[in-house]
């Protein structure tokens, strides 16, 4: 019987009252103006939504940079540099994650741009594809090598991974690259479910997903398109995180009949919760949680 | 009551009698001369190696070409066109798929060439990875757009995909394929296990993945390096096809004390096969179920 109730102690259920992660994802590299009014693109834009979400109440934020005169995602570290000096103003502890996203531009050079920041502008998190996938209509590129160099840049600057996972058979690279030492706990993964060639949104994908991830891992569910709002939901009720923003998603309702802004979607974030007894994970909680200081990078390491 | 019994109908296990398919792999990309004396990579040596495994007894062949002079993969359609016409000497029924990878070349020229082969020349199949995905050491790009180039080059060639499943995204790929009529039933679906960064050789990822095929879809389970045994194994027992040969396992025992040859590990499919009560899908009943003549493509097509 004690054993029972110890080894109950052990499922992934248990961490029920675990505090809620919303990792906020204001613009990606999809959304344009022309698709909805309410997307942020200039690093303006991008502050002031991220200003309104901290005041609503959200854990980090997962930047995206685009080009000021175009709308067209960039890798720049002069625009992230921008973004993040901008939020720091007024949120000097929120964790910030920048994309190293290489859908567009794929040389190690320009993915690790953002990572060369320094003092008050390095990024908290860098995020990091377990895989080369297909989304909807391209290719995501993300070769063996290029995740290993990326985490070693990382590494380096002290700068911790946000492990992106779209299909199952990522998590296993995400545990190769423990076993390697190229990536060490505490580990924190967005499961991405809902795109047309990877992981669906589903009980039995998700279900899969959370039994192979490291169990002391910390995680945020993310659903494309119409299922953002069912694997949000999904995710407050089973004790998990969550991944919310016009990136994933840029309807409020699954009718498509109305745009959502970025505050209606973490507004609504905010009711579950709370209806479900959960409490928002702080920035500083999370830090901690971590082990990250702000601009300094994980404990222990040799600041750059 | 006879509701439950017409559902039980409708299980997955409910073709355990359903004749075993042997999808023989005798090269693939990675094996070398230096790896393994036993690989195949000649012209005459996989035609040897093909009519060895047809007289032990298979139902298909998956061939990749190497060229002559270096042994390195190429997707010359003469190079296939030298094998095919060995195979078809003493195999006229055999069903012949070749390789349609992009591993090392990336072009829709390229990765057709083999398809426009005609007449007595013409594979029966064509291998379509239903997405991007990363192998060990590399990235193996298939951009929707090519998958849907390809299904269509074959669709008017009236040769059928093989569809190569690694990941369990893959899957609802090739339904979206089937609701655009790029591709259509019968099907024939590969699922691969053991890559580092796919779905693993488990029960857990084997489920999912076998629960998501079409109900009627033929089946065929491949388990790469050491897995290669258990997942046939497997396979064999719950009534499912399998691929099997040196491309994805050169060793004959989990220890690695003694590299194998095709015929060996074709031979212990047999063994295994009799001892389930399965026996071997001949050639001619997979092209009636597939609906494909030799030479000629499906059934209703306008041959070329």
């Amino acid at each position: 019987m004690i054993n029972e109730i110890t080894s109950f102690n052990h499922l992934k259920t248990s961490n029920l009252m675990e505090k809620l992660i919303i990792n906020f994802t204001p613009t990606g590299m999809i959304p344009t103006k022309d698709m909805t009014p309410h997307v942020p693109v200039t690093v303006n834009e991008i502050v002031e939504d991220v200003h309104k979400a901290y005041e609503i109440g959200i854990t980090m934020v997962h930047i995206h940079a685009r080009d000021e005169a175009t709308g067209v995602p960039t890798y720049k570290k002069e625009v992230y540099a921008d973004i993040i000096a901008g939020i720091r103003k007024y949120a000097p502890d929120l964790v910030i994650c920048a994309s190293l996203s290489g859908r567009n531009f794929n040389t190690l050079d320009k993915r690790s741009d953002v990572l060369h920041l320094e003092g008050d502008l390095k990024p908290d998190m860098g995020s990091l594809t377990l895989s080369s996938l297909n989304f909807n209509k391209v290719a995501s590129m993300n070769a063996p090598g290029m995740i290993e160099d990326l985490a070693n840049v990382m590494k380096d600057k002290g700068i911790v991974p946000e492990l992106e996972v779209f299909d199952v058979g990522m998590i296993n690279f995400g545990k190769y690259l423990v076993k390697k030492k190229i990536i060490e706990a505490p580990l924190y993964y967005n499961l991405l479910f809902g795109n047309i060639a990877c992981a669906q949104s589903n009980l039995l994908h998700t279900g899969v997903m959370l039994n192979d991830v490291q169990n002391d891992a910390f995680v945020s569910i993310a659903g494309i398109g119409n299922s953002q709002l069912m694997m949000n939901s999904l995710a407050i009720a089973i004790g998990k995180g969550v991944r919310v923003g016009l990136e994933d998603n840029i309807w409020f309702d699954a009718e498509r009949t109305r745009l959502a802004t970025n505050a209606e979607l973490i507004e609504r974030i905010h009711v579950i919760a709370k209806a479900n007894n959960r409490s928002i994970m702080s920035p500083t909680e999370f830090r901690k949680e971590m082990q990250m200081e702000p601009g300094h990078g994980r404990y222990g390491r040799v600041y750059s």
